[in-house]
This record gives C-alpha cells, structure tokens and sequence, in this order.
C-alpha cells in the first residue's frame, strides 16, 4: 500500500495565554492508508474539524491533569471532527462509514482505538455533514443536555445565555423558546447581536462590551431575575449573574472562556448568594450523557429538517487556515459555530 | 392584667465586621402577658435561644435584602428558640404549649403572627427541650436534609465536613457514619478535634488553623477525592476542597461563615472545578425542607433515646449573657452547639 502526503497542524509548545496561530505550524508528512490487522484500528480522512473553547485546555501544560485528551508538543492538535473511514480493522466499522467523535488536526488520522475517540457512525446524511461539528455533535448534545437535563426549564421561566451566538449558546436560546420560556442572550459585537435577535428567536440580546455595569445591564434586561443561566463565561459576568438569580435558580456550567486563559484563576465573588438564593450551581460535560443522544437526534432532527431550528456556522476552508481559526476563536472573531473544513472546496 | 418587667437584648446599630459584644445592649422594658382578642397573636417566655451563623447577616445593614428576618438597630434581635406559650389567641396554640422557631432575644415576646415565625409545637419532652435549638431544630433539619437530600450520599464515599464540632456538622458526621460513609471533619481547635475523633465517630479530624496549606492537607485525608462536601465556611477553604473533589462529586451550601464578615466578598477562585469534575454546588435552606421535619424527628428520636447519635451543647446561662455567647460564636469561642438559657438556672 502506497504513503500518501498527510498535511498537520502540530502543536509547537504547551500554550500560556489565549492560544495564538504561532503556536501552531503546518507541516507535511506521510502515512500509510491501511491498518494492521488485528489493530481494531481505523484510519480516517478528516473533512471537518471543531474548533472548541475547550481545546484552550488540552492545549496547556496542565492539559494532561484536567483532560482525557490532551496535545503533546510536536504532535497534531485534538478535538472533535467528522471523518470518512478509508480503512478498519474494527468489527463496527467499514470502509467509507461516516463518522463524528474525537481525531487529530491532519488529513489522514490512525485512530487506534475507535472507543476512546467516542467515535459514533453518522446515519443521516440528509442534512450538512458539518453539522457533526456542533449542533448534531458535541455542542448540540451539550446543548440538548445542560438545558433540558441540567437546567429543568419550566414554561415561562427566565433564561440567560453567555456566549450565545456561539456553538452552545445558540442552540440553548432556540430550545429555551420551544420550551416556552423568556430568554435573553449576550455577545460581542453588534452583528452577533442582531443573529441573536432577528435570526434565532432570542427575545432580547446585548453587547457585553459595550455594557460597563454587566449587573446593571442584567437587571435591564431581567427585572424579574434570572431563573437560568446557561454559563459559558465564568470571571465577572458570572459575578453580576449571581447577583441576579432567582431563588432556585439553577446555573449549568458548561465553559469558563474567560478563566481559561488567565495565569492566576479569578473566580467569583458572590458566592454566598448561592446559599442565599439557594441556587443550584452545575458542572456537566456532554460525554454524561451519551446515552440521550439517540432521543436528542429524534427530538431535533425534525427541527431541522422543517426549518424550526436553525444553526449559524462559520466554516473556515483549508486545514491550512485551521490554526488562524482556532484562535480567532478565542477573539470572538468567529460568527457562529466556529469549523475548518480540511480540503478547501 | 399587670405588666411585668423584659429583660431584652438590644441591637445597637448595624454591625460592621464580625459582631461584637457591644454591638448589643441589655435593658429591660415592661411586657404585658396578655395578647388581643382577634388578633391571633401568641405572647411567650423564651426558654432558651440559639446562637447561629446566619444571624451576622441580619444584624447588618443588608439583612433587609437578604433575609425574610432581620434586625432593627432599637429592637431586640431575632433568631430561633424554645418557648413556652403565656397566653394565645391563635386557634392552633394554646397557653403551656411548648414550640420552637422564630423569636426574639427577650425574657418574653409578642408574636403577631406564629405561622411567619415557622412556630411548631413539641411534642416530645423526654429529651433535653434545648434540643429544639440545634438537633432537633433548625441544625438538625439543616444537617439531614443537606445531607442526605442534597447530597445523595452513597455507601463507601468519602464525606468532608468543615465547622465539623459546630451545631449542623457534628451531626452531619455522624449521619455519614450512619450511612457508611468515610467522613472527615476540621475544626478550629485541639479540644475540637478530639471531640470530633473520640466523641462523635468521625474517622478523621484535624484543625485548620494548624495548616498552612490547606489543599495539601485534604489530600492528606483524602488520598481518593472527596465525594461530598458539607459547606459551612467559603473562601481559602472552599478553593482547596475544589482542588479535591472527585468527579460527580456534591457539594452542600449551607452557610459561609468566613465570606460573612468580609468588607468585599472574595469567593472561591477555583471554579473551573466545577466544569471539569461536574460538581454539584448547591445552596438550600432548610426552610424549603419544612415539610421532612416529621420524618427527620421519627428518624432521630430513637437514635438520640438509644444514645446512638449523640449533641454537644454550650449552654450559656441568663440572657445578659447572650452577647457574649453570640459574638464568641464567630470566634469559634463556642464548643457544640452554642445555646442561651433565657433565665440561669
């Protein structure tokens, strides 16, 4: 069997601070299009990859203690993809099955344990195959999960969304309006806004950066209190949530961008309002619930499929622009779910 | 009907910091032990009253906010009790009851409206009637509904609880032994630690004030993680427990003594944790477990008769004594569940 080039994006060295394009570099190097029998190997070609707030994690030092993946220094970068399997040695998978779950940045992954990867087979294709990046893959899960599982929303209850026009938050604004409730989401930019508002279904949305008093700005836009809040953010926007939940108010802690990258953690203050208010402070991961992603697909496929459920993408073409879009992710530069399609169309 | 004379404890002003003897006054009025017809008022002799964290917040100047109890520089402060029923004109209390929940620091108090003080009858008087202010009152509820409905404890885990020799933690360590728990206290001093250890069954215990690193001495006593937290403290304490919960781990919100008396609150830095181990960090009240009281008194009772559960009390004599019972209690002065005998015996 013939080597074929395989175009990566290597890791440079463990980041420290927001993760720069300069930390990683594109190299080429070869690999064999076949397993070894016996293996349960797979080898897949990746067509797109995720990029995650959480990749900032695998990507340190620490990464190994806090993560299941995590990058080495002179490896390919980790995260979540679609992939075409070329060749498999694994009783559950076969040549050209499609497949979501985790692979490494390059052309042509060796994925050596197909279980580990999370690998899941992709059924239908009637709808974008990117969409295994994000709302049919990890963030739709998380999504489906942190609201409905975590957060038990009730008709008529007030919903607060960070980060909502990214891959998660998007998602969680769109279910929080089918399940009747109120629900209001921030951003960064004026044009983020206006998805939230006019395109998502959001009853309200603001820009964070223009709001210098973010407890403020809450208590405009939440009168009555916040019943969820749906936490991407951490830092000082969680400070200013907590001082405007309801009581029993729950909080589903999916991300903490803006802890990630500072060198000391900052926290929140206001934690006694957690007992004050008696609140219920989550932390969840999608991978808990793996088991409800069947009922997730028959619950949103149809959504989808009649337009009910949108979902913003931002797909990024060439593996080679993949690292100026992972960290443009950590700038808010991306509009909707951030994506780097590996061959450029 | 004559007047008679009421000793009472009076809040000075607001208080600022940790509460202070001198933050309170003693003086004595004049009662008459007779209520309205038509009023539904009950008017009662305090038996004896409860010194209890939570009563810092109310005796600030935010206590209005935080609080649906609160004190009014003027007034005599407020706080749980025993009491005995002089005259009634509530159709579910009559004279001689003996009850327990919201009074007020005084020999005797009107209550205009018992069912806004929590009033609830005792019935059973085998045991020391003080009990009302700590195992089988509010402590009591706090520590079985906190416990083992906030926490969900299974068998084997590993429980931590900090202000362990309190009136709430002493007996959450020994719920978690009832419950084949692994359980752990700390406390503030020597004598405190040997109560925990010889006294009340905890398998281990050590004083905080002794370590100077305190993320290092919980993974001394917890080579395998925490599993549930029982939370009474906040601050450094909470930011070490974080860095030692295992995954799927609960941590139980009930108070935060260090975060009280802070001019600015300073939190918990290490909330990441909380995402990456998915804890659940939830505040609750045991006023919102009103209605487990009944099943909480069948499940103790028989314990405390056996002498299978035992509560270490510090009871102090005569209500001129009550400030400096109270205000040693947020030194850690007390030992057990710090209580005020209304009249020295």
């Amino acid at each position: 069997m013939a080597e074929v080039s395989n175009k990566q994006v290597i890791l440079r060295d463990y980041v420290s601070g927001t993760p720069k394009e300069s930390d990683m570099v594109i190299t080429t190097s070869t690999i064999r299009l076949s397993v070894q029998q016996g293996s349960k190997a797979l080898l897949v070609k990746n067509l797109y990859l995720s990029c995650d707030p959480f990749m900032h994690l695998t990507m340190k030092e620490t990464g190994r203690l806090t993560h299941d993946i995590f990058c080495s220094p002179g490896s390919p970068i980790s995260g979540y993809g679609v992939s075409k399997v070329v060749d498999s040695d694994h009783p559950e998978f076969k040549k050209d099955d499609l497949v979501w779950g985790l692979t490494t940045w390059e052309e042509y992954s060796l994925i050596r344990d197909p279980k580990s990867h999370a690998l899941i087979k992709i059924h239908h294709t009637d709808v974008p195959l990117s969409y295994y990046t994000g709302i049919l893959g990890m963030a739709g899960k998380a999504a489906y999960a942190g609201f409905f599982e975590v957060c038990t929303p009730k008709k008529g209850e007030y919903v607060y969304v960070s980060a909502a026009s990214g891959a998660v938050g998007q998602l969680v604004g769109q279910f929080a309006k089918l399940a009747g409730c109120y629900v209001v989401g921030s951003a960064g930019s004026k044009e983020k806004v206006d998805l939230l508002k006019n395109k998502l279904g959001f009853d309200e949305a603001f820009n964070y950066k223009e709001e210098h008093d973010l407890n403020a700005a809450l208590k405009r836009y939440f009168p009555e209190g916040i019943d969820v809040y749906f936490e991407h953010v951490g830092g000082e926007m969680l400070d200013a949530v907590l001082q405007n939940m309801r009581v029993h108010g729950r909080i589903a802690g999916c991300g903490m961008i803006a802890e990630y990258d500072r060198a000391e953690p900052r926290g929140a203050r206001n934690l006694t309002q957690i007992i004050l208010r008696r609140l219920h402070f989550i932390g969840f991961t999608h991978r808990d619930y793996d088991h409800i992603y069947p009922d997730f697909l028959e619950f949103v496929l149809p959504y989808i499929r009649q337009g009910k459920i949108v979902y913003v993408e931002d797909i990024t073409q060439g593996l080679e622009n993949g690292p100026a879009a992972l960290a443009g992710l950590f700038k808010g530069r991306n509009f909707g779910k951030q994506v780097v399609a590996v061959t450029s169309l």
